[in-house]
């Protein structure tokens, strides 16, 4: 069987990944991947064979999986957090749908919204919008048509991708098609580093948020208007008790 | 220290549990959580003290929680998926609100949008939004609202509770507020019993979800205008690639 592992390896640490992920990534003769995150498998697995291409290769990565999967059997390629949010799961099954022989199987993982809101309290506890910044693969009018959707639907909206070194001031953007909509004392939060080194959290208003810089190692979370400080932790009430 | 660690336990088996999860929990003095999630617990650690409650009994459930903590030192409250997607999590926050030596620790899980697309394929390979059909905590004005914001915003639609006993036909109400923004033939797919016996997964249109009916243990995807169809796979183009 030559198989292709999806495999979401979580925000950063060995033991953010499940023990199917663990797994799965032991049996595998090869891991590809972005150098990063075979880095971090690396060190786990230290002798086996990994196959690391620089962001921006998305393609290339892909062909060289199903040419390694031909070859090999059973091949992972990572992915930080989940592979199928924002990752190259999708792109493995429309590349390989030419190759019937190689099969595609996703392997969950635990992804930055979750993992950072874990961080952060608990701000995705009500119905929740993901949104990236990226325009480099979508129209900006698309991302500022979903941001005011989620606005006006008061979604709590859970920001990936909020800045690069081009796009210094889209998270302000967002903010301020939010500020169209919402308060701006809405709670507000972002943590850099989920689960690796220098891991750090901020709770702000969304009026404070418009004015601040992150950079991409961030996940931003806007709350609804339920959303809450309780002692230092962002908190979105579910509705069984209103305290 | 006394400490409440609300833990994921992903969608249904051991192997779905992080290695952090698992770890805590064998920490733990006593694990408290309704009936089903203990009962995996104790497969794995059976040597444990477990509190279970029915369901319904949410606040309770958090008050044993904080007592058990003043007590033992550390507990665990386990929930399926992510304690913070539609979980304790938010509700352990307030209630702890005064119990300040007693300290909340989110541990997080894969959550059911994520371990289901993993099974259809990469349906949430873009931006995404997550809505849950139960109106016991939400006024249904509200969830209609959210509904139409996503639809309008081509989001990917991720709903959980899709269903209950009481609540056969809100389903079909979802599809037909989304049909008034997007095409009969968008793709769509659901999953039923996710990591756990009887896992069944289905892909469909709009139009024939609208004449569905799936129980409440199935998560169901509405795709965006450019989700496919791909060998039986329910896969949302990220962009990289037009195929
Ligand atoms: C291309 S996306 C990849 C997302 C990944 N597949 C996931 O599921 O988490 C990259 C964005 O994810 C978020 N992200 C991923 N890992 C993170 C981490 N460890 N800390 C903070 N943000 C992270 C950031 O917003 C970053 O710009
Ligand atoms: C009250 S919510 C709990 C969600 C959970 N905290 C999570 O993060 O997955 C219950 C809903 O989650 C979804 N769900 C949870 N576990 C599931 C599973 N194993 N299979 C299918 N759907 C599941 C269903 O839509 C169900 O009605």
């Amino acid at each position: 069987m030559n198989r292709i592992y999806a495999v979401g390896i979580g925000p950063g640490e060995e033991r953010q990944l499940t023990i199917e992920a663990k797994e799965v990534l032991g049996r595998c003769s090869v891991v590809i991947g972005y150098t990063v995150y075979t880095d971090l498998i690396r060190t786990i697995f230290p002798d086996k064979k990994f196959i690391s291409t620089p962001m921006k290769q998305e393609v290339a990565r892909c062909e060289i999986a199903i040419e390694e999967a031909q070859k090999h059997g059973e091949v992972a390629m990572v992915c930080s957090g989940d592979a199928g949010v924002y990752g190259m799961a999708s792109l493995l099954y429309e590349i390989g749908k030419n190759h019937s022989q190689v099969e595609i199987i996703v392997i969950p993982g635990i992804t930055a919204a979750i993992s950072g809101g874990a961080v952060l309290g608990a701000p995705l506890n009500h119905d929740f919008a993901v949104i990236s910044l990226s325009d480099l693969l979508t129209p900006w009018e698309t991302i500022e048509r979903r941001i005011k959707a989620a606005a006006k639907g008061d979604f709590v909206i859970c920001l990936y991708n909020p800045s690069s070194r081009k796009r210094h001031d889209y998270l302000k953007r967002a903010c301020e098609y939010i500020l169209e909509y919402k308060s701006p004392d809405i709670i507000c939060g972002f943590v850099r580093n989920i689960g690796r080194r220098g891991e750090a959290k901020k709770l702000l208003t969304l009026k404070e948020l418009a004015d601040t810089e992150v950079d991409m190692f961030t996940t931003v979370y806007i709350g609804n208007n339920q959303t809450q400080d309780i002692n230092g932790s962002m908190v979105t009430p579910r509705g069984y008790k209103n305290v």
